[in-house]
């Protein structure tokens, strides 16, 4: 019967594991519902599962209250949940996960107990040496209750709290231990923190407003919640947020980065900036270098919506050729919806996404989308436009072809399901039934960053930043 | 507590209230699934509740199966639905409706046994004389268990077809007695009937699948179930569908029609054709008019999603203004989510919608939306992109102003509660804070369908195709 | 998967079909909360559904609010419908149905706008004329939207209306139609009416509490809202509470009275009073009785849990042997519970019910229970006794062997389901393992209740008060 | 709104904190159907959460699946937990918790990782250590995810394993450092252990079915499954069950033990035998004594269901005075429901028992109840029974006065909450209106258990077997 559930967001395309908010208001006001509303604005950033901690920094002794639980922010939270959460320093997290760990014990964010009192952690990322760092961490007697990597993280932090001054000082000599990706927010009784592992591979950002400081993986999030934005937090920062104020740690920055690139080409909302640049941007410099890179005759531009829409408007700009919407998506195809049996499975796609005929019917069409995985979805839309009077459909794809599994917490698979490991970009054109087909290189991504060139794209290249764990423990990890 | 929940999809705009479908497999398969594509693709046409109900052909002897629900299409039907509901025949329905007749009674497919053996009905549109007919009936002993009027109809056909032979004759006599607006699927144990009345208010379409007839409210629904578009159902046309095929009765048909031209203009999906017009070329034609008849010297033409972009293509296109995307929605908002306390009340919005600062910033822009009702949500809007550093904001909406309530199946409410009924455009203008402000004129849009006559805009004329009732009865019904 | 869904209440043993309750507050104060009260008292007599209407005398024009739903009293109902259901007036209803009428449509109180205004209906016992009258009504105009009989009753009460000057004068002319059993509670704007056939086969009170007069199907249930018990409703009587207070319409009352003799032996429960007769008590000379006819010498008389228990009493009483407890009942095994595999099955039966092993071992045990249907469960806890180490088990039961279907509310099944029909008592006694097995005698039932002749005992003797349907159309009505 | 809900099994008595349950089937059978019968059975002990885990000791390499939940067995499990939970070696709970620590994360069994692999564990019964040993544990580094001391535990045996060579012998180990009440029941890989603390708080005994071994609080859960009675764990007892059969370790083993008196008086199951006593003739036991130590003229004896029932009897054996029942249990009042508003609140009570006033009229009545806490529940029945006609009531408590709260896993409140702590007897029978007041005395509580002397009297003596600890840190262990 499960099989007959398919979860319309989970099984297609690359998704990013986690989304992180906090915050922590100085006026004594309740954050729940902020916090509600800016995990709203990362939802895109993790779907499987929820949850928001809160503590009072007056009076409750560090008591943290908490719901957390399998689902989107607006199934999980009712108006119930806010009565239960009072408090005025929170933090609050998105998950998504493989299918292995999508359990209630793995919801986030973490909360604890230990020698000093309590914490609420809520991570994005992934550690490459966490399982020796769990191993280490068992034979000193630790017990894990959990599959996630975040309570590695936890346990560190509880073990240098017992020699350490300071709960930033545990954060940082933590920190040193770790190797991978984490942007981390903790909640501790009066003290609200981020930190940013020194690559920066993952987003974090500060904001502020009237009293409140907050902080979350992307900007967009500071908007749903009306505040400013500050500045991004610096690869390797600890920024500490207490009744005294914001102040930071930046011993262990360092000069090497190693952003993830495809937040820029995918994962973030358009309408954030990450550390500096501004994802609308970059994602039209994209269609941009598209349209330098791989030119053609045609008569329309169109994007595969959602992520597709602002590279596809590069490309127009870029090539002078007319942009135009050719697809209509059903935004009331939620979480899970009930697949069609074979017969019907055609319509799986056009449910969707339908093709708005009278747009593209005889016309020269080049169609843009950020990636392909599999080569499924590209196939059927490629289809639907032929179907609907597409001459010619030329596609063009906003990032390079993906080659190498992600070990810093995003879901790329590993070679043998991937399209372009097994095929040439002809044999791919052919697969999908392209007219053209044409990738974004790999040298020209530090333009959709301004030139930056302290990003990560071990998935395209294979260049990882750092070693990756001698085998895949992605989904290993709870053995 | 209730107040706190926003239902986001009900409290804005104004609504469509139902949308219908109808198949019959002539090879017996069970068409249950079918029919649920189909709501999804019809799921804009009503968000409140929704049903199936099928039957067998062979067999069964006309027992009904029904499914029905509040809330959306994923929410009511779960694949334990369709192990129940087998059966080669059925109709579905999708409704929204006022909050007070939103009660599980008022469900539809209405599933009623009478002289004859069983009926489903499912009807889209609003009767003015429903309670002339309802006395009518009540003082020949019928009683209601619902408010809606599409009990009405079922009484009367049941009264009717103990006179007449046929079914097709006492719906033909049913719709001599009905005043208003009605799209109507009906399944007896072995047909599928669908009539629309003779204006043509509301849609209503039929396509073939393999060996399937399928009737729709739309044909974006056909696409939904991969069927085959054959054409609309005439205005006072019946059409019938049993095992000799398909075959039609015109007698009702008339040379006045009055379909609803906000169909084009919002309601129907853009990827629809209704009555041989492709509602997306009539959103591209009511930009192209708004530009001729408001042209404004700008930068950017941009959209309110979702139903703003077509038209703002449309004054891209005649204006020669570059087109641009500038707002984010967020798909993740479902239909209720819980609505923030005072001081939070701005970013309300903003959680629905973001702004692309960076493409806006320092610009002049010209802002489509295809209507406005009270006018909260259009000022709220135009603040956002001026915070966002518009240095202009132009708003053109691809309707006439609302002035006058419809009785005819949509929630145009009356005219104290309407912006445009209370203020000139210039005060309008004040109030949203735009620099300009431009609608389209009634005496324009026959242009949006071609130049076709035959359409019913008393919404914003008061020229009502049909005498009005009385008084206003919409919500009164449930007397 | 359904089929491994045991619901535990409703697969054994006969069951009541339903329990009304009315409630007129002339202080005006809300009464969903004491309708609530007095459905939990009448559980009991049905499990599958329950439903409360309300209205408001002064002021709501008899607008009428209501919640219904599949499922027990405490799972359909929370803290939130009170607040819906405001109103000084209404009626309340649990209903147990056969397997195929257990549907939404189906649940009570059955609410309805006719030519009157409005009827909310509460309807306990099941007509034999329901088809002839169905198909009268079908034959001028009637359509139907449940399978229940009530629907039926409602629509002689609209249809008299339109001839009659008075509610009262319309229901009783509708009882003029009515053959079979039917106890009534019906709300009108500003009316709660009572009503009981001439047979009287089902229960009905009266009860007053403060400035409240309570209808109620036993006195248990006025107990439960701390109502004072008045008097029972006279078979054929209609009582009628309006502002001007109760009076009485007992033109239809009759001598012969046909009263459900099972009500004493088992539905009611056993702090009710039914027609001035304790329940208890009959109970309890139902035991004396079955001591009488059936003495065996024994060492101990024990009750199959939980209505057996006061027969047992008598039992002892009558013969002097100890009463005693054998069995600990699982008060937790709720409406459902997940039926054991093949292998477990036998503990399926001591999940519910275990034995007392130190009470039985090595004694000659009596064991009282109400009836036995199928005698499957009398067979299991006869074993039960045995491994426990009884030495004899003597099985007595407080009623006559069930051998004909009862067609007036219950669900006593068609006769080759009964063990009874296909079998003698000394075959049931081998296949149910007993060491002696009897039975109450039919032609001494009336002591149960003090020597009254007017009852009816159908379904053990074939003597039908009424003439029964030519077929069995229980099940079938839904044709 | 909260507040309005009245959790009925919860807000009255005294509570069992805890039932555990464990199952090995050598054959590989899956297991979880068993233990969710198993926990059905021992629902009494628990009725706040649940839960199952269940691991193959063939190729599984110990991964861990497990299901827990808030509320009953029946809630918390459907059939489609059946087919995640495979696995032939499993262990369940059933809990029972103060306020303050209901939540989803202090559920059991809990299950963890640590350095020897994974185990699950379900505990009944409370330290007075807990918190040092947390304290300790937390200055080397743990941190705690729940504040059940079971999590203590955990630790405490994976501190253990580091050096131990078994895991028997980490057990043993760690029970050395224990001190306070605890009945256990482990998973590991291959492993299924149970041990009972060397007093022998709470019970703990073995069973065997076919090729299964089972542990269990309670023998009628060994009924529940079909599973016969080995024996009870022996205090001190450490029991093994593993691929080479079942072994045990003694070596904890101490000649004094302290097994909870009031498992007799009320908590444990009639039909459970509990260390070679019947749990149903310690209670008629009670009445014996009672009867004899508080012998008074009367008509009949009745019990306060369910738990006053054999005691009643037993006294009514001692005492010759007739037997009766007299009050009717409301069996569909689950574990919420909707508490009545103030004019209601005599009702409340008699929702949920009302009398059989037939029974008790003009009686002199011997009511027989298993304790008195606030006096509140008493006061109300006495006044039932006077309301009814009883013309005496004499109360007889078949346990003695609580006086001392209970550290070792029952919620015995403070004693400024304890009716029998401010008053004098002679004050409670004025306060609860009885005629004559009779408690069991300390000093017989030996003879409810065959004369044993290794019991644990201390809320009624204070006389605690282990020292308490110095401050009550129930509901303060959250800290």
């Amino acid at each position: 019967m499960k099989n007959d559930i398919e979860s319309a967001y989970i099984t297609e395309g690359i998704h990013e594991e986690c989304g992180v908010f906090g915050i922590y208001d100085f006026d004594g006001n309740d954050v729940a519902s902020s916090i509600y509303y800016g995990l709203f604005a990362l939802q895109h950033r993790g779907q499987e599962s929820c949850g928001i901690a809160v503590s009072d920094t007056k009076g409750s002794g560090g008591k943290v209250k908490s719901i957390k639980g399998m689902g989107l922010v607006n199934e999980v939270f009712t108006p119930d949940s806010f009565e239960k959460l009072s408090g005025n320093i929170g933090v609050g997290h998105v998950r998504y996960s493989t299918a292995g760990g999508s359990t209630p014990e793995n919801t986030q964010p973490l909360v604890l107990n230990y020698v000093k009192g309590t914490l609420a952690l809520a991570h994005n990322g992934n550690l490459v040496n966490a399982l020796e760092l769990k191993d280490e961490l068992a034979y000193t007697g630790a017990i894990f209750q959990t599959t996630i990597d975040s309570e590695v993280i936890a346990y560190l932090i509880a073990r240098e709290r017992l020699k350490a001054v300071s709960l930033e000082e545990a954060i940082r000599k933590t920190m040193e231990k770790l190797r991978g990706a984490y942007s981390l927010v903790i909640m501790s009784a009066k003290k609200l923190i981020g930190a940013r592992d020194p690559f920066g591979f993952k987003p974090l950002c500060i904001g502020k407003k009237d009293n409140c400081y907050v902080l979350a993986s992307e900007s967009c999030a500071l908007d749903g919640v009306d505040a400013e934005f500050i500045r991004d937090v610096e690869p390797g920062e600890v920024v500490m947020i207490d009744e005294e104020g914001i102040h930071s740690d930046t011993s262990l920055v360092q000069s090497k980065k190693a952003k993830c690139i495809f937040e820029y080409i995918y994962f973030a909302r358009p309408d954030s900036h990450v550390d500096n640049v501004s994802v609308y941007n970059s994602r039209i410099m994209a269609g941009r270098l598209l349209a330098q890179i791989h030119p053609v005759e045609a008569d329309l531009v169109v994007g595969v919506p959602d992520s597709g829409n602002a590279a596809a408007m590069g490309y127009s700009f870029e090539s002078g050729i007319q942009y135009a919407t050719a697809f209509v998506k059903n935004s009331y195809v939620g979480r899970t919806f009930i697949k069609p049996k074979q017969a019907m499975r055609e319509s799986s796609v056009r449910i969707k996404l339908n093709v708005l005929t009278d747009v593209v019917k005889g016309k020269r069409v080049i169609m843009i989308d950020d990636s392909i995985v599999r080569g499924t979805t590209s196939e059927r839309i490629v289809r639907m436009l032929k179907n609907a009077g597409a001459t010619e459909v030329h596609v063009r794809i906003s990032s390079p072809p993906f080659l190498y599994p992600c070990y810093f917490g995003t879901d790329v698979p590993s070679g043998d399901q991937l399209i372009a490991y097994n095929n040439t970009v002809e044999q791919i054109r052919e697969i999908i039934g392209a007219d053209s087909l044409g990738y974004l290189s790999v040298d020209r991504l530090s333009e959709l960053i301004k030139g930056d060139e302290g990003y990560c794209d071990a998935c395209f290249s294979g260049n990882y930043p750092i070693e990756p764990p001698k085998q895949d423990i992605r989904g290993e990890f709870e053995r």
